[in-house]
C-alpha cells in the first residue's frame, strides 16, 4: 500500500454544481467570445428548452455561437470532423457540449481537431489510431443533462470509427473542461430506463477506480462516497424521475465518479463493453455494464477482498464479512432500479460473437485491462462473456 | 441542507504527493525559467540539505534560481515587499516558497507584488488594507516542509502588518500554487512540539470548515478524511518523529484539510488566534488555536449537533451519542500528543488583553466569524477568551 502514497491530484475544472444554475451561465467568466454549440442529433436538447435557454444565457453574456446537432448516442468519428470543420470555418474560440456523454465527449474531440487539424483519428492512441500526440484543444464547457459518464470533470473520451468498428477511448490534460455546469434540474426529464443505465454506468466508474490497480487515497475517497450516495438515491431517482432530490445526489455521485476517473481509471468491464457496443451501437453503453458486472466483479471477489468489503460497507452501511457481499448488493441495487433482467441477447448478441468481442477488447482496451485486480487472459476475457450470456 | 448542494469546486492546482517526489522535480514541468525561492531566516532549509537540493533539481531542469531567505514565523509585511522588489530586480518570472506556511504565504504575498507593484497590504482587504483587486501574480510553486496549513492547495496566505499589528488573511483565486509537491520525507525533521502545533492547525482546518457555515458536499468529504487521518496519526507522528508512515498520513490529511480551506472556509477559531499572535508573535498559530479550542467548540456544540457528532465518528470510529464526544476526543487527542496543558499564560497573555484580541478579531476576521454555526457578539468572543485563559 506504501507505493499507494504516491500519487498526482490535477482536476483543473471549474465546476459549478447545484439546481438551476444554467440560468446563471451569463454570469460566469467564459473561455471565448464564439462557442461551437454541439449536441445530439435527438429532440430533447430543443424539445425541454435547454438549448434555448443555452443559447440565451450566451447572448446575455455577449458570446456568438453556432449550434451542430448530429451526435449519435454512439458518437462518431465523421461528426468529429465534420463539427471541427464547422467550428473553424466559423471562427469558433470554444467548444460547449451540452447532453449526455455522446455529445461531451464529441466536444472535446472537435476541439482537439479544431485547434490542430488533420482527422481525429490521427490522435487516438492504440487500436489503428495514429497516435499523434494531442498538444493543445479549444476551451471546453460541458454541460451534461444526464448523470453517468463523468466526462465534465475528467480527461476522457470515448467516440467510435465507424470504418473500422473500433470504439476507443481518448485523454489528455488539453481535454479537462475549462468549465462544467452541473445542474440536476436538467436531467428529471430522463426517463427512468435510461436513468439506471447512466446511472450504473457513473457507479461502475467508481467501483472500477476503487478495485483497480491505479486507485489513489484520492480517488477512494471520491469512489466511496459515489458508490454510497448511488446505491441509496439511484433507486429512488429511477422510481421517482421528479424527485429532485434524488437527482441531485446522482449527479454529484456521477461527477464524483468523473473524478475517480481523472484520479484513478476504469478497468477491464469498461474495454469489455467498448467492445460489445462497436459491434451493437444500439446498446447503452451502462446496459452493456450492467449485463457483464455480475460475471466481471465475481471473476475479482478473491483478488481485492478488503477493496470488496469496505466498498459494500460504504453502500449498505452495514459490515461486510465476505467479498461476495458486494454482488449481492449490486444484484440489490440493480433489482430497485429494475435492471436485473438485461441479458446480452436482448440485444441480439450471440455465443458467436465473443472471440471477436474479446479481441477487440484487447486490441482496443488493453490499458484498461492491464488495471484489472489480477490479469485476464484471452480466454478468461472469453470466460465472463459466456457467463454473463447465462 | 437543500441548499448546501450548490456549490463551485475548483483547485487548478498540480499536487504531486509522496515520499521523495522533491527528487523528481526537475523532471515536472514548471512554469517559468527563473525561480525566486522564498525560504526562512531560520538554518534548517540550508542544514537539512533541502535548499541544495532544491537548487540542484532546478538547475537540472535548467531553471536559475535566486533565494530570498529572511521570512519570520509570522510573516511581515516589510519582507514581503523586500522579496518583491528582488524577484523584480532578478527578472524572476516565478516563485517557488519552500518551508512551512510562512514561507508559502510569503512567496503568494510576493507573487501579488511582484506581478501588479505598489506595497502589499494595497492589496489586503479589511482592516487597514487598501482593497486593491488581486488581478494577477507570478506562478506559485510550494514545496511544504511541514504538515499544517495547507497553503500548498488553497488560495489564501496570512501575513502580518508589523506597524499596525494586524495579522490579516488575503486571498485570491490568483495565488493558488500552479504546483505543490508535497514530500513527507522532507517532514521527519520537525521536532515533535511542532508537529503537533502544525498537525493541530491541519486539524482545525478541516473540523472549522466542516461545522462552519460555508461547507459543501466536497469539503464534507475531505474534511472528515483529514480529522479521521489526524486522530489516527497525528499521535504517532508526535511520539515516534521518524515514522515515515505516520509523517505521510499525516501530509496527507494537511493537503486534505487545505483543499477544505478551498472549498469550505475556516471559522471564528482563526480570526481569533489571529488576533492573539498579532500581538503575541512568538506564539506559534497552532498552539494558539489549541489553547482557545475546547472553549471555542464547547460554544456550538449545540448549534452543530449532528456534525460534531458524525465527526466523532469518523474519527474515534465509534457510534456518537452527544455532541460532547467531540470535545471528549479532541481532548484525548490533544493528551496523547502532549499539548493538553496548554494555557494562553504561557506566552505572557494576561485577561487584561481580551478585549483588544476581541476588537483585534472583529476588525481583521469578521469574514471568518460570520461563518460560525451561530453569530457569536464581542461578550461572547471575550468570554471564549476568558473560559480558555482559566
Amino acid at each position: 500500500m506504501s507505493s499507494k502514497m504516491k500519487f498526482c491530484l490535477n482536476i483543473p475544472t471549474r465546476l459549478i454544481f447545484g439546481a438551476g444554475e444554467l440560468n446563471n451561465l451569463s454570469k460566469l467568466s467564459l473561455p471565448g467570445k464564439k462557442a461551437l454549440i454541439v449536441i445530439s442529433g435527438g429532440t430533447s436538447m430543443k424539445r425541454y428548452g435547454y438549448l434555448d435557454r443555452l443559447q440565451a444565457q450566451l447572448a446575455k453574456a455577449g458570446v456568438d455561437s453556432v449550434t451542430f446537432d448530429k451526435i449519435m448516442p454512439n458518437p462518431i468519428k465523421s461528426h468529429v470532423n465534420e463539427g471541427a470543420a464547422l467550428c473553424v470555418q466559423e471562427k469558433c474560440d470554444f467548444v460547449i457540449g451540452m447532453g449526455g456523454g455522446s455529445s461531451i465527449d464529441s466536444a472535446k474531440a472537435i476541439a482537439i481537431v479544431a485547434a490542430g487539424g488533420g482527422d481525429f483519428w490521427d490522435y487516438v492512441q492504440g487500436g489503428t489510431g495514429g497516435g499523434r500526440p494531442i498538444a493543445r484543444a479549444l476551451p471546453i464547457v460541458a454541460i451534461p443533462t444526464t448523470a453517468g459518464t463523468g466526462t465534465e470533470v475528467d480527461l476522457w473520451g470515448v467516440v467510435t470509427n465507424e470504418e473500422t468498428q473500433e470504439k476507443m477511448g481518448f485523454g489528455s490534460p488539453m481535454i479537462y473542461p475549462a468549465l462544467a455546469i452541473v445542474d440536476p434540474e436538467l436531467m428529471v426529464t430522463v426517463p427512468p430506463r435510461l436513468t439506471a443505465y447512466q446511472g450504473f454506468d457513473a457507479f461502475f466508474h467508481a467501483a472500477e477506480g476503487y478495485i483497480g490497480k491505479a486507485h489513489t487515497p484520492i480517488s477512494d475517497l471520491y469512489a466511496l462516497e459515489a458508490t454510497r450516495l448511488l446505491y441509496k438515491y439511484l433507486p429512488v431517482a429511477v422510481n421517482d424521475p421528479n424527485n429532485l432530490w434524488a437527482r441531485i445526489k446522482v449527479a454529484w455521485a456521477s461527477t464524483l465518479a468523473g473524478m475517480v476517473e481523472s484520479t484513478s481509471c476504469c478497468t477491464g468491464e469498461h474495454a469489455m463493453e467498448h467492445a460489445m457496443s462497436a459491434f451493437y451501437p444500439d446498446l447503452p453503453h451502462g446496459a452493456g455494464l450492467i449485463a457483464l458486472s455480475q460475471s466481471y466483479f465475481k471473476t475479482f471477489k478473491n483478488d481485492a477482498m478488503k477493496r470488496y468489503m469496505k466498498m459494500t460497507e460504504k453502500m449498505t452501511q452495514a459490515k461486510s464479512a465476505r467479498p461476495s457481499d458486494f454482488l449481492d448488493a449490486l444484484a440489490r441495487m440493480q433489482r430497485q432500479c429494475g435492471v436485473d433482467d438485461l441479458r446480452l441477447s436482448d440485444w441480439g448478441i450471440t455465443e458467436a460473437d465473443f472471440e471477436r468481442f474479446a479481441d477487440n477488447a484487447i486490441a482496443t482496451g488493453q490499458a484498461m485491462l492491464d488495471l484489472d485486480p489480477r490479469f485476464l487472459n484471452r480466454e478468461e476475457i472469453i470466460d465472463i462473456y459466456r457467463d454473463a450470456f447465462k
